[in-house]
């Protein structure tokens, strides 16, 4: 089924120990985008500026990616500048030029309005709630946020977290909503602001899950731990966790129906898409990622995570 | 099978946002034995002083662990006091009075040469050496250290490191060995050093096994992960990192022989026993869990790291 998913569509430019790129594609919604088009149909909101060329936009064409949504506005597409040092955890924003994105107003195209599967990229939350309240008859509504939404534009955020089913952070934005050091009772104190589950992102630790009581009416208590795969090279971590989003949503949207069952499996598929998204710079392997390849990536992420694993070639 | 384990007995004092503790028995031995008696004879090497009395040694008693190389020398025991605060994920040492420890030259008994499994808890290099040394007829060394030995003490260690089939170590630890902040390449580097196998702790996070060539003839060349229980409370975390070598180690002991299943079972175990340690102050946790709750936990490991698994009750 169809995800319409609203967020930023960017240029980057990134510095990381493995070289340097100058206005490469990237922002919240193409990452997840392009991660989610291996599962399942893909409609985008967004708004570009007159630099997004022909070329830029063949990318999400090339995966299938409906753009008719994404809206060109006079002026500059918004532009991100960061770097990347040491392991690469974290990014250092050196420059954050808004341009178009600054009076983004998203608007649904009409045949996006049968969407059953809607995906709130980190944007401003007031955005978040509007394009929510014009898409009532989802059947799942998943998503994202970041620090600077969460300490100054708690009101509003605290507006949105009641109309997600999922809501996908990194512990520290877990931490920092809750107001909770302990990550158990920070997902509980997120929780209960509204989220049904809760994916924290771990980075290199991978993710867990969690579940409130109100999620698949309460027979999911436990939290459920996904691995991340060990990579030897991390050549750009820029949309690690957007990707997750869109492997994690896509796969879900590809199923009948959520269950348990799909969570954990989803939660797999975003580690997966995540590992091959950091494999290069920008959205460079997540063009081109084949079927097959996933597949192969998934059974990796079982190998290196379950007992029963045939992790140890033959013979044992 | 036997395991032999030489390392630290101690009074530890330790502040947590839980409460605060005097002279309370702890030391990586202390937790190491309690851990792995659970799965197999443990036998200690150790010295104590004069406060170290018959009430302390029937804590290892009570769990049949042989004292018989718990030394007595004049003076006190080593005493360690330390503080947690946040998150609890690092101590913050106050006072290390090494005490009797500080001329610690481990003896071992005639009763203790038959060992099968030899474990260097976190002491000197030197001594690390010499025990090993003593123990020529071991089937598996395993061993741990510190950032202490590493940074100060380096050639030592790299004499002990070429006599470990596995060492446990921390990411700090992993990254300093090897010089290296990718945990890829740096489990490598320490690999190269000597051990091999590597089980790198992760903390909340759970932990990593890596392989070397060397290891199960080169047939698990995947590395492996394991989770750790998001928990609630943290009541102290002291001697979690050594209650997880137990149960890893105490594991692999009661097995006929390690191959990469039971490996990746131990590090299960490890964590189990990492999650009772700190559910209470100091070894209270440790010194009176039952087989079945063991049992129960490994379960509920699987349960949240495993895709089959039964974690969304009937009907699903």
């Amino acid at each position: 089924m169809a995800i319409l998913v609203v967020g930023s569509v960017a240029f980057d430019s990134i510095e990381t120990p493995h070289g340097k790129v100058d206005h490469i594609l990237g922002g919240a919604a193409t990452h997840f985008s392009l991660a989610a088009s291996y599962f399942t149909d893909v409609r985008v909101i967004a708004v570009v500026g007159e630099d997004f060329t022909a070329e830029h936009e063949a990318v999400f064409e090339r995966r299938g990616i409906d753009t008719t949504g994404i809206e060109r506005a006079p002026g500059l597409t918004f532009h991100w500048t960061g770097a990347y040092s040491g392991s690469l955890n974290e990014a250092q924003t050196l420059g954050t030029d808004l341009n178009v994105f600054a009076a983004f107003e998203p608007k649904i195209p009409e045949q996006y309005l049968d969407s059953e599967y809607l995906f709130l990229a980190n944007i401003d939350p007031v955005l978040q709630s509007r394009v929510r309240a014009q898409m009532p008859g989802v059947k799942l509504v998943c998503g994202d946020t970041m620090n600077y939404w969460i300490k100054d534009h708690r009101e509003n955020l605290m507006k949105v977290l009641p109309e997600l089913d999922v809501l996908l952070i990194n512990d520290a934005e877990t931490r920092m909503i809750a107001g909770e050091k302990n990550m158990v009772k920070a997902a509980a104190g997120v929780m209960a602001l509204g989220p049904k589950a809760l994916v924290v992102k771990h980075g290199e630790y991978g993710a867990t899950g969690f579940f409130s009581e109100r999620a698949f009416a309460g027979k999911l208590s436990r939290p459920f731990r996904a691995p991340a795969l060990p990579l030897e090279e991390v050549v750009d971590p820029t949309g690690a966790g957007d990707s997750f989003a869109g492997g994690f949503y896509g796969y879900i949207a590809s199923q009948p129906e959520l269950t348990p069952a799909v969570f954990r499996t989803a939660m797999f598929y975003g580690g997966v898409m995540g590992s091959f998204a950091v494999e290069r710079f920008g959205t460079e392997r997540l063009q081109a990622v084949t079927s097959e390849e996933i597949k192969e990536r998934f059974e990796l992420f079982r190998e290196i995570s379950h007992l029963d694993s045939g992790n140890e070639g033959s013979g044992e």
